[in-house]
């Protein structure tokens, strides 16, 4: 990080009073705090929008791990893009169905199709993509 | 609206850095305008999730008026709940489709019930439903 | 509107009754109508996408009328795009607050452009861009 | 998952065609598998939306691990509520920048609401929750 700013904001009172009602009820302790997290909420939006951005990506996969191959096509889909994959967390949410996240790292167009490719596979019940920073320029 | 407050914020230079870029291609020409608007943004989000808060909303309808009777249907919903909806705008876009959009007034539940019920009509193709403020509390 | 086609679907029995329920809530009284509706929903989101499709936005400004010269502001600005702005709807919320729908028609960027340009004028509390799609593909 | 049902649905040709374009695009090989997620997609959104529903959520952290106590803080935090958290993934972004993944169960307002904690820890730079289902119902 580099070093700090201190700004002046002008805000109509009122707002004010219900803005720090509403981040007290989110758990902020910290008006600043709160400001930079809405910030940094609006540059990841803007820049999960460009498809040559570098963008993490959390991928959350649930599928029934009983249809035949699907295992096995999920990991070998993995390993064609490897060079997209950091990391991988299964969890068995019961008898049948599992849960798997994946983090993603590249372009925003690369990273996406993935996740498209991995959500259409037949036996994927469903699946979600967040989009999030690398974080070194926050 | 009430009095001004002037607050400071504590925030990283670069991140600040960024986010007067970001702003600047938005049309901001002041930064406190930009925070504010990012403030009510978080409070309007808030109290859409609550049915009973009073919201407004806006909704988008595209439909084909050569159905039959859709027009008649979609003007009847209305009237059985003309509280509810505060003026019309129509639009022809081309020969077949119509947009129209409705200013909708009310509790949040019940907006988004009628919203529904226009939507679901056979014959409106596409309808979306945008939530605001009344604006006395922003 | 072209012919109609009849596909065919294979769906789990558990969750067609999950999702009959649902679109009954929701207030369909015709599956296929849901189907359709879900269908378009996906597309439009798509073309919103894509910068060069075009769009027809429904944008949702509150304003207060009583900051000096914002409404003449905005009307100039409009006037400046009139080939974007197909028509207008102004409702008064109350004393002091307005609420104003533009419907736009142009090029996903273009009409974003604009919306971006209105939304951060000094004085406009809150806006909202809605996008939906001319019909026409629909 | 219980037996399979094959239902008709009556569609307008074009529209097929280009839903077909579209799912193609997208990585299916299959139609019934697209509307079958197209219908897992808004079940889960329409229970995400009830407080006291059982969901599944996976939580990203963007996060400094130099900001000091950071970690203990987000641990303790997550002991405190050990019977939310199903599982947890670490990955180390950069020198600074951690990205921390928590698979939360439990219902929607107990997930949010922890999920809101961590957020607005100070030294998290960013966070978003994504809801997904336990896979039972689907």
């Amino acid at each position: 990080m580099s070093e700090l700013s201190r700004i002046g904001v002008a805000i109509d009172s009122e707002l004010l009073a219900r803005f720090d009602q509403h981040i007290h009820e989110r758990g902020y302790t910290n008006r600043s705090e709160a400001f930079r997290d809405l910030i940094r909420e609006a540059l990841i939006e803007q820049t999960a929008a460009k498809p040559d951005s570098v963008v993490v990506g959390t991928l959350t996969l649930i599928y029934d791990h009983h249809v035949r191959q699907l295992s096995d096509r999920l990991t070998a889909m993995q390993h064609g893009h490897f060079h997209l994959v950091l990391s991988t967390l299964h969890v068995h949410l019961d008898h049948h169905n599992c849960l798997e996240v994946l983090i993603l790292k590249g372009n925003a167009a690369a990273v996406q199709k993935m996740a498209d490719a991995l959500i259409s596979t037949k036996g994927v019940m469903h699946g979600r993509l967040t989009i999030t920073t690398p974080g070194t320029a926050l």
